[in-house]
């Protein structure tokens, strides 16, 4: 290495979204365009983000690379990440022919270091955080003046879900019409400010057998189920229309219903899929059983249950009702790890929270630990760099 | 009691059928008319059966009475077992008019006395069997000339499910179009002597909670799933006609996969039903796993399952497949109880059946018996009462 070469380094942290209206079905396989719009809550970054530092210099020679959590990655050979790389260096190229001054970073060699703050055992999809932040963290180097709602086409092709965190508090994803995938893009349907008072509680199943993977499992339901085009043509849009009008109108309780709503019609075409495709388990129900009597208790919807492609749930709720549902999950999850950070500071233990006995003991023994987290804002670019002044990654402390 | 007043006595059996497209759903809830046609498998009275005695006499005094298993029911405040009752006394009433000579039975108090084979611990919806056997006793001792198609109209009132246990074999309820119901009847789509081969191991799953009444469920899905309108006015009817035209053809795989696939489609649709119902536990899908593992071993489709509201499973075989299926469920579940009966004889255990070590666990625990039976016949008349030559109930060994 140079040390006489300039290193330009850009570092960004991006959040982790949990989808409300869920993706579950691509029309277009190599694009990744939906056969549905969706909608989803970003997630504080306080409690789970990717950090990632874009880097380049004459002085990298061979093909890009990609460091994530300590290990390199083989990013030749995956077809998504090129698809992001390719795109953002033409935008950076356009820069360069249109003003001759500027240094040619797309001709460089490009070094990415990237790390989460949460265990990938924890069975959280870290790879909507992951692109949004190769992504950002690469515009910013790169210095591109495109909106995130721009940058959120590109990120959607490294993966679906992407999209949606290139942007904080509450974000659509269009599916779009167009072939060529040009109007399937992400945008905020309300900023963190709106509705700050959204907590979220991730109950983490132990590990088990991972299920399907999400990209084969989509594929074999748009293929199969024969209930899948009614959620796809009608039940979807419909759906997307009252969420997001609950949301602007501070809704919890329709806000609640069609996230419960949603997350079970989905988990329904899985079932209907062929093969089948089951995410839920005994777990996953006993959490959604916790989930109503919460409500039966409160005599309305304080809270509700979500769950992507595995048996994980996360739960919504408003901070006002912070006792009557976290607390009743950390009175029945005491000794659960994870009751800490700066959503956990309310959560008091709250004995009044009645569940079946069988009900109780299964949640007990199936959940490893407990994220408490909120909405929270979209990507921030930070000085923090995962590489160093001579090109090489650097370990942090995250 | 009279000594000297005569008592006629008719006695049947009548057996339990197991859907392979399945009803869920009605479009009149007094009527029990179904949003859609669904076609079963009649299970043969060798394995489960109801026994029932109807018997009238004038020394019979009050209202007509029902002994079920050792107590009395109160069939008075049951609007179906009334409607039931009413229909056939008017069709004899018929008889009587046209024929001044016969007896005037429909004058005459009833007596019945019923008695199932089976512990209704097992969980097996015996309401089919009950009011099959209800409607043929008392039409057997009334005279009654209708035919069983026209018989399973009226027992269709008593449960919807019990007018495919009129007959044996393979037998479709039509949904039927029309407002009384007049057109929603079973019919007998091949003899049992047409596919004689066809078995069924049910695996009874150990009780817990009771899930949702499936009339209560059913209703509920009707009301509020969105994902079932496909399934009722689309999906079905496609199904009907495949399953039939399998069945004729006895094309034991197509009959297979749409068997699967219309279970996995009815818990689909109670998963989409607000609240949710779930039927399905983690032993149900062990069950699911290791039919598809031995599916999977064969090259082909050599089992079936297919699940009603609640976790039991049953799954469907050819005889000549008994080592593959059956001896593979014998092997992992050898301490179980059940494997005696005509239909156990030839099933050893295979220990070459292979399932991951969880599934195989979860189905060791959760299944506490078995039940080894196959297609079988009609409802027959036999000349064992439970009701003697006094009017009293008898207790008879089952």
């Amino acid at each position: 290495m140079s040390g006489s070469s300039h290193i330009y380094r850009a570092s960004t942290t991006a959040p982790v979204n949990i989808a409300v209206i869920k993706y579950w079905g691509k029309r277009d396989t190599s694009l990744n365009l939906p056969t549905n719009s969706s909608l989803s809550v970003t997630l504080s970054q306080k409690s789970l983000r990717t950090h990632t530092t874009a880097s380049c210099s004459t002085s990298f020679s061979g093909p890009d690379s990609l460091i994530l959590n300590g290990e390199a990655e083989d990013i030749q050979s995956s077809k998504r990440t090129q698809a992001c790389l390719k795109h953002l260096r033409s935008l950076r190229e356009q820069l360069e022919v249109k003003d001759g001054s500027l240094p040619k970073l797309s001709e460089m060699t490009l070094r990415i270091v990237s790390s989460n703050n949460f265990p990938t055992a924890a069975g959280l999809a870290s790879s909507a955080a992951g692109f949004a932040a190769l992504v950002r963290a690469i515009a910013d180097l790169y210095d591109l003046p495109q909106t995130p709602e721009e940058l959120s086409l590109i990120a959607r092709q490294g993966s679906g879900s992407a999209c949606r965190s290139l942007m904080g508090g509450y974000v659509a994803w269009r599916a779009g019409t167009k072939a060529d995938g040009s109007d399937s893009i992400a945008e905020e349907v309300a900023p963190v400010s709106h509705w700050p008072e959204m907590r979220a509680l991730i109950l983490v199943v132990s590990a088990e057998k991972k299920g399907v993977p999400s990209t084969a499992g989509m594929q074999t339901t748009v293929e199969t189920s024969t209930l899948a085009p009614a959620r796809f043509q009608e039940i979807v849009p419909k759906r997307m229309a009252e969420i997001e009008q609950a949301i602007h109108e501070k809704d919890f309780e329709t806000f609640a219903r069609i996230t419960m709503q949603d997350s079970n019609s989905f988990h329904a075409i899985c079932l209907d899929s062929w093969p089948p495709i089951h995410y839920l388990n005994d777990v996953s129900r006993a959490a959604m059983s916790a989930v109503e009597t919460a409500n039966r208790k409160a005599g309305k919807l304080i809270c509700a249950y979500t769950f992507d492609a595995g048996p994980n749930a996360v739960i919504y709720y408003l901070e006002e009702h912070t006792h009557q549902v976290a607390g009743v999950f950390r009175s029945l999850l005491e000794r659960t790890p994870g009751w800490e950070g700066e959503f956990a500071q309310d959560i008091r233990p709250n004995e009044s929270g009645s569940l079946d006995a069988k009900a109780l003991m299964t949640l007990k023994s199936g959940i490893s630990r407990v994220i408490c987290t909120g909405v929270g804002g979209g990507p921030e670019r930070i000085e923090k760099h995962l590489v160093d002044e001579n090109g090489k990654a650097v370990s942090v402390e995250e």
